[in-house]
């Protein structure tokens, strides 16, 4: 007889189904039909209306607690509570990000085509780091889609990361490695000696995820070295030149210089060609941080910023900002892929592959072994569903909303635009209120997202702090650049009083 | 007039379908719900067909081509075009690992909740990172499930990573960070002096993620110890004590020390409280690995072997593989989680709260500061849907599988039992063949994988080449293991002939 555990497969439709004791974690096929088919119908009506509900909503802390203190019961449930917790738990209390007026961070909402992906990548359930599967090559094919609009050369390979920091720490992983290994230090008292010596480059408006990368690998806060930027918030190519001669003379090793194409606090990107130039120069590595805007080539009106970008070692994309990949979603683009192999290849004996692989595995590019298909499958279906002019548009989209944002805020009595660009992004101040404006700032940005109509955050620009509102949402109207100033300017002429204390709203039934 | 991006939810349900060139990125609401539907529908079928058709498809260099190379098309195509592209081009060439035949590596088919929780979680599109939302205390929520399930105290912390390897990196770092901040090595002269010194030990049996996260973290080579394991390839505690002792006589500086829980070559679990004395005695940190079996404890067949786990510093599980959620789904845990934050809390100035923090952000544990929420949600649908019960009742059931596969292969004329356990898998070989027995086990492993009826790999045990089958798929039954057996013989009885040439099959359409 059979031994089986309860299974999916295990009665077929049209039988009772069984008890749910028996049911763990087997499903009868009608009842996973029947609660897909549910889900589905919700996510389809929940994307709909979620415009007209709130940005965000607080939560009590007694719901807080209980999502973070609930024992898991001793039997198990029926399928169908997940639908139900999510409804009643989860979705009423979102980041935001996928509300037409949410302008924090760089958060998009998710592209219909990515949505989709998600769910068939976690029906297939591949594992994309080893072997073959389809999923390992669509991977690769994306890869290849995305530095072909980044503008990189033919032959570019990397991997897919579940976001900007991960692809950071490979890049600078990937870049330690390249640099020890040409000095014929990658192991015993040469490393040693070597590793204690190298320094890292990178403008003062770098992503923190590049010095916590910078940690991780190794590199002591005493290493690291933050360049100056310019007016305009780029990275001074003289400053960058001065410190590493500077470092050189004192017998250190600079190994690699980290631009930024899209600064995540006023958009700015970075010159390309004279760090590569200086990295030509001197033996450095020049990985490019374009979480945000790496696939500025692909844009008429800015590809002039990225002239010269097939020249650098590496680079950052993150599809799950300038796309709507649903998160997470990032990549490391590297022109040579050899050198990405050379720091991550390991093997193991129960990973010899029974046939000779044609093709380095992916495992072999990243620290990960068992990998996700989902990001390839969500990267793919969304690139597939907007095509190559879609992209463009798309950008470019963010670009004339942010225009129209900065001559509204120029045009708004009372507000100051400071900084934003060439990445959609506007930083800005309220004039004429007294007191200290950071205070302010702070508590304007508070009331914003507290009254829950629309939500934007601040940020440091040249010591202030200021409000920031980043675009990258394609559900983003001018109606709703229109309410945010509105909102600025209602809370705003709420002064100097604190905030007001917000109880939890009846949660919104979608 | 409102200046609008073709949207989601910008036309009415019911109004004719705006023509292709204008629907990108936009969907008409009734499309999106038609292809969300369809999609769940084929999931449903997809997974319920899948035990009747072969476990993995070889697939043509012509096909394999197309998925790298196809460039982007310059329109975008219709939604529809997703779940068309998965039907044909990639769920028929899968891993393997959701066929009830598969028995290579630790990979599980996914559970039903979790697939339900990848699609609610792509719509929801939370990030993980910072700030508050509801998924963030899930998150929180099922780390401290994980803990609870794994025998951890009370108060333990951690984080959902991709998988096994970035937890096991992650580890190594916040190790590192605290043993170097505890000597005041934190920066400067003394952390370039001390770092140099720093060494890392492991059974020999360890996962090769292990070393491949000490490369990241910038520890070479010559600097790691793997330590001889017991003829039951548990990691001897006499001989890293001996290998601790002989480095600080050298006037090295042991840190840290990992054991396994849960070989992946023959399941081993090490010794876990004579390491944590000897990391206590010369304090080191004790990160165990436990991706396959971190959660014996909760198994009573398995706990007496977990004896002391609350005593180790770190522990990785990997949901994704004794679970079933679906890749990638692993978690660090850390008892003592300021020590993970002292690694990883990094700040800027565009992630200023507006609100002061109750609690800790996400990102303060990780590499990763934009993260998804999917893990934490299909983790907690899986969980929840099994129940404590349940969670013991599957390993169990694993266990139960594992001990057949033994007792058949022992009694197969032809075969021969190696090793195995307590984790359930089966190393064996066959016997009566002359010739190279590695290269005989390599062909018959091939000819299984190429018949397309069952799967399986192989490993090193002990200096030879041998077959392994691994279980850990809720929807094997003991009538797959008799046909593993069958599949096996059938390709011995084939011997030293060369594996047959495989074309690829039409395509199986679900």
């Amino acid at each position: 007889m059979t031994h089986r555990f309860p299974d999916l497969a295990s009665t077929p439709c049209g039988e009772a189904t069984p008890p749910p004791d028996q049911m763990l974690p087997g499903v009868h096929p009608k009842v996973l039909r029947d609660e897909l088919v549910a889900a589905a119908e919700w996510v389809s009506q929940y994307l709909s209306s979620l415009p007209a509900g709130p940005v965000s909503r607080p939560m009590s802390p007694r719901r807080r607690a209980r999502l973070r203190e609930s024992p898991l019961a001793r039997t198990g449930a029926e399928l169908g509570e997940v639908l139900d917790f999510v409804r009643e738990e989860i979705a009423p209390f979102p980041t935001g990000n996928g509300h037409p007026a949410f302008f924090a961070w760089v958060n998009s909402p998710p592209a219909p085509a990515g949505i989709i992906a998600e769910l068939l990548a976690g029906a297939v359930n591949a594992t994309c780091g080893m072997g073959e599967n389809a999923l390992m090559d669509l991977e690769r094919g994306t890869v290849r889609t995305l530095a072909d609009l980044a503008g990189l050369p033919d032959g570019t390979g990397g991997v897919l990361t579940s976001g900007g920091s991960m692809a950071n720490l490979l890049a600078l992983a990937t870049a330690r490695t390249w640099f020890l290994t040409r000095r014929g230090s990658g192991d015993g008292p040469a490393y040693d000696r070597d590793h204690a010596r190298l320094t890292l480059y990178y403008g003062a408006q770098a992503h923190m995820s590049v010095a916590k990368a910078a940690a991780c690998i190794g590199l002591p806060a005493h290493r690291l070295r933050p360049i100056p930027t310019d007016a305009h918030d780029r990275l001074e190519p003289a400053a960058l030149r001065a410190a590493v001669t500077a470092d050189l003379d004192a017998g250190l090793l600079p190994f690699c210089a980290v631009t930024t194409l899209g600064t995540t606090a006023t958009g700015a990107v970075d010159p390309i060609e004279p760090v590569t130039d200086l990295c030509r120069s001197v033996g450095m590595w020049h990985h490019a941080d374009g979480a945000w805007g790496g696939l500025g080539a692909a844009v008429p009106a800015l590809a002039p910023l990225y002239r010269g970008i097939g020249g650098i070692d590496s680079l950052t994309v993150d599809p799950h900002k300038t796309l709507s990949v649903p998160v997470g979603c990032g990549a490391l683009l590297v022109p040579d892929p050899e050198h990405l192999h050379t720091a991550f290849a390991h093997r193991a004996s129960y990973l010899t592959a029974s046939e000779p692989d044609t093709l380095p595995w992916l495992s072999h590019s990243t620290v990960e072994l068992t990998r996700p298909g989902t990001r390839a499958l969500a990267l793919w279906a969304t690139l597939h569903h907007l095509g190559r002019d879609g992209v463009s548009t798309l950008i470019e989209y963010y670009l004339s909303l942010a225009e129209q944002l900065r001559d509204k805020i120029s045009a708004q009595p009372g507000l100051e635009l400071l900084a934003g660009g060439p990445w959609p992004v506007a930083c800005f101040r309220i004039t004429h209120h007294g007191g200290d404006p950071d205070a302010l700032h702070v508590r304007v940005a508070q009331r914003v997202q507290a009254a829950g109509r629309a939500y934007l955050a601040t940020v440091s620009v040249r010591g202030h702090t200021v409000l920031r509102a980043c675009l990258c949402n394609y559900r983003t109207t001018t109606d709703d650049l229109d309410l945010l100033i509105r909102e600025v300017i209602h809370a705003a002429d709420a002064g100097h009083q604190p905030p007001p204390v917000v109880n939890e709203r009846p949660a919104h039934r979608q």
